[in-house]
């Protein structure tokens, strides 16, 4: 493992960790030179293109400060240490006056920044790093992201983006056409085509489950005869022309809890996202779904708004049976929306397509930008496979999204939204498909070799194979594995405990020391077994080499040795 | 008006105004050298952090010509100009394949997004660009978010930002103070609290707005005996449990078109967003708000969610009676939501902060991050007086997000987000209340005099006088005007459709001449009136000075007699 600088060493002063600043609310430079006063030529200034070089170098010296004192930070640590509590932490943030001056000129800012409060964040570009789907990015994203920033465009109109309103079109059609494959003459007759949509650039995964279960909810309960739709008469007024006391989604076990949050809030409730028993390699049991589809249909009052599929649970990065499930919709005449939001791109490595087979069988599909596009925060995307289903979710003003305009804020959650789209063109021309499938094929690659790794160690069990870049697995001494596989139903569930309490407590002092990061959840494969707690590795960081990976294997069975040394331990149950 | 240089001059090339390149999808350079090709040590050097001299030379490079190849671009145009209409732009992004290998270098990617894509964008930044609520930024701003994009800490979750979600809670505390003003005690014991929350970052007006009614909502329709409460049980079942038929939300004629989607959204349909109307300053007119209650009251079966009042009016800068909506909404046991997306920061100012009188009665406020803070696309607040009532929508998972944790996605519309706290804050820092409110001033006194002269010029007519720093007003020739005043019925109808076409011919001539962007909108005073088209001018750029907005007024007379000669012209009705 690279030795790594003790952070005390770099920033402590006086023996105090970290010096409190962010209660400082006074109106003078740390020099205690002269006061800092707002005012209106000083305003101006800040406001105006700076013409003369002096000042032009100042920016630019500035820059350099972010981009390499960052960098600075980000070699070193992973951050999730216990160095200093959170509770000592907290204590430095609890000023909340405002200072009616000034109290700090942007170099004190910045250098605030980099040098006392970058280090208490956490480095998720560190090839340590593999508890989460946050990762490092290529350097030049934080290029595209600042460009998308100085041009600052809003693209919920045309008046404040133009042509990158058109150029976001273009972008969309690029990852439906990667998605879909319809014919070149499909996307000539949309791509450009003010009337439809192909998707939308929304904040994140959450968002984009949210709309296009909107879309599905509002397909579902369209307008006819008297009634106007569920979108504008409401949930009671649909319920009541449809003739249903109830409507469901139906989603994996493993779905994303965002996909709760959509049923709530739009009030279908969220006790009525269904949770479909999965097999056990983690993904949807088809013949559940099938069998609670059945079930529901006999009920005869509930509306079966859509069926949801994933592609890369969030815990378990497993995938459901999409083709199988997108038949089922079919023959069924029900909605399919598949969340890929970590699983899309693997449709950019030609080797690994196959692994999302059956995604151009859903009616909308969940991608987001920040995870396995290497984008930074925050970007989500989604797509629908016909281009006019979004009119369902169509809103006009008088003074903008007109009738007939090409303001992209007309079938949009959001409104006012940053230039994305610009950061994910750029990047596609940058890294082209073969990049991000390089990025892709080693995240699968490395995933695997891991899972082979953990089974060749005595202490560790694979939980969940790895059928993208993501597993899971736990510590598992010989003796509770024997019990697991031997012992009575009481000697298990006792051994499970102890389990959950071992991999609970090495997580935990592993995130503490500060050096690596494996998070953890729990699993719990039907619903009525106790969960068991695994550690979770998700690699998408092609700095993340075996190398790494089993420094970090090594450090969890050091770490359980030292708490838990034989001989035979009690664990409490 | 100062010279502008004729974009052709700068960009066109052989007659032709754009190179096509967005079609083309090569994998060579320009220079038609060696071609790009996707290896993994190109992708290595990406992803490590540039140890050596050169390599970081070069990146400060390309950040210096983002920093300042776009300030040329944008100190020239404002850009919706007709140079080159939208359909020939349009042509030129039309090609939906990906490249297989690199179509680009990342110098390449920014020289085409500065020479050749950002001049056919907006120049929203221009002193000319009043037309939106999207204007100049402080150019730290930028500096600022390259921090957050450099950073990619996840604000979902304490294990991706650590610091940064305490930083978080610390700037929601603060502006929380500004608008509610509770004694010390109070943010003493919320600020760093887990379990409570004054507010949460979005990504704008229109997530807030919906973050807020969902609140609302839930708050409303909540759990009791056997029901779970709507958001766990559904619409349907709340309804049935409350004895409702419908549920409505009440807001101003002039509220914003998100508040119909929210409506939409959250399954109380957005026929059900009642629009009470105005007074005669575009004010929700309290009168007719208390008899709709009165009248809903009676029905007996309608549940009403929420109360909206509107602190700067997206259309005319209105600020409704916010003391008496709410008082009556205290008298009534009603929520009362208040959207301050626009005019949320005039509160910074303790000149201006009695315009918004009553704000602090608002169960829940949203403030734009991105309008009158000045922030970059897109960042948007929620705001909540009571530190629990978010609990009517948290949400947790195995993996995150876990009961008591400090995990700000708990209680959140969206899932991962970016670190837009860390911009509010290190921006409050370098301005200070102080700069934030010269600001503000600047925006209200400018709009007050450009009102003055609109009034003192023959040919204009101010429509709705700026409370705020919005204002609209339009052209009205004498005969016209006089026509208004002393015309028949039929004659005034007749005028009013030669008013609307005179205005908009003006406004779209002025637009695609590119010198200058007044927006336009069609106000609706009651239910039963015709619209008017008017002019609209949103002030907030410190730089937008009087000469500029006597220039945009000399522009419009001068269209005006160009386009609309006497003698008596005809207008078409």
């Amino acid at each position: 493992m690279p030795r790594r600088t003790d952070r005390r060493d770099k920033i402590g002063r006086n023996g105090k960790p970290m010096r409190n600043t962010a209660n400082r609310n006074t109106a003078t430079t740390q020099a205690g030179s002269r006061p800092l006063i707002a005012d209106w030529n000083a305003l101006m200034r800040v406001f105006i293109r700076p013409e003369d070089e002096a000042c032009r170098t100042t920016l630019i010296k500035y820059m350099e400060q972010i981009l390499f004192g960052l960098h600075e930070f980000l070699a070193q640590h992973v951050g999730i240490t216990e160095d200093v509590s959170l509770k000592a932490l907290a204590r430095q943030f609890k000023s909340t006056a405002i200072a009616e001056n000034p109290e700090k000129r942007l170099a004190e800012v910045i250098q605030e920044l980099i040098r006392e409060i970058s280090p208490y964040g956490v480095n998720v570009a560190s090839p340590y790093f593999v508890g989460h789907m946050t990762s490092a990015l290529p350097f030049f994203m934080v290029h595209l992201k600042t460009i998308a920033a100085a041009l600052n465009q809003n693209l919920v109109k045309l008046e404040t983006s133009k042509i990158f309103s058109l150029l976001e079109k273009q972008v969309l059609a690029k990852i439906h056409r990667l998605i879909y494959r319809f014919p070149e003459q499909f996307y000539c007759d949309h791509v450009q085509n003010p009337e439809t949509t192909l998707g939308s650039f929304v904040e994140g995964g959450t968002t984009a489950n949210i709309t296009a279960l909107w879309v599905a909810r509002n397909t579902f309960f369209a307008p006819r005869n008297d009634f106007a739709g569920i979108e504008a008469d409401g949930s009671a007024a649909a319920f009541a022309e449809y003739g249903v006391k109830r409507a469901v989604i139906l989603v994996s076990r493993r779905g994303h809890y965002s996909l709760r949050k959509a049923g709530g809030i739009l009030g279908i409730g969220n006790k009525n996202i269904v949770a479909i028993d999965v097999d056990k390699e983690h993904r949807l049991d088809i013949g559940c779904l099938e069998q609670t589809i059945a079930d529901i249909r006999k009920q005869g009052d509930t509306a079966i708004v859509a069926v949801v599929g994933i592609a890369g649970a969030t815990e378990t990065g497993a995938v459901d049976p999409l083709r199988k499930i997108g038949e089922l919709c079919a023959r069924e005449k029900l909605f399919f929306h598949v969340d890929a939001a970590w699983g899309g791109p693997t449709i950019l490595s030609d080797t690994h397509r196959h692994l999302l087979d059956g995604i151009e069988l859903a009616d909308s599909v969940t991608i987001d930008g920040h995870k396995q596009f290497y984008m930074p925060m925050s970007c989500g995307m989604v797509y629908f496979k016909n281009p006019h289903i979004m009119d369902a979710v169509a809103y006009h003003a008088n003074y903008v999204n007109r009738h007939g305009s090409v303001d992209l804020g007309i079938r949009s959650l959001s409104g006012s939204r940053e230039a994305n789209s610009l950061v994910l063109d750029s990047a596609l021309k940058i890294m082209g498909k073969k990049g991000y499938a390089l990025l892709i094929e080693h995240g699968i690659d490395t995933a695997r070799k891991l899972a082979e790794e953990i089974e060749r160690r005595d202490l560790f069990e694979v939980v969940t194979w790895p059928q993208l870049n993501i597993l899971t697995y736990r510590v598992c001494p010989a003796g509770l594995k024997e019990i697991m596989q031997t012992g009575t139903d009481e000697e298990r569930i006792e051994a499970v405990h102890a389990l959950n309490h071992i991999n609970k407590t090495v997580q935990r002092i592993q995130r503490e020391a500060g050096k690596s990061f494996v998070s953890r959840t729990t699993l719990m494969r039907r619903h009525y077994e106790k969960g068991i707690v695994v550690l979770r590795c998700v690699i998408m960081n092609p700095l993340t080499t075996m190398a790494v990976l089993n420094d970090i294997l090594d450090e969890q069975e050091s770490i359980f040795r030292r708490y838990f040394p034989s001989p035979p331990p009690v664990y409490p149950s």
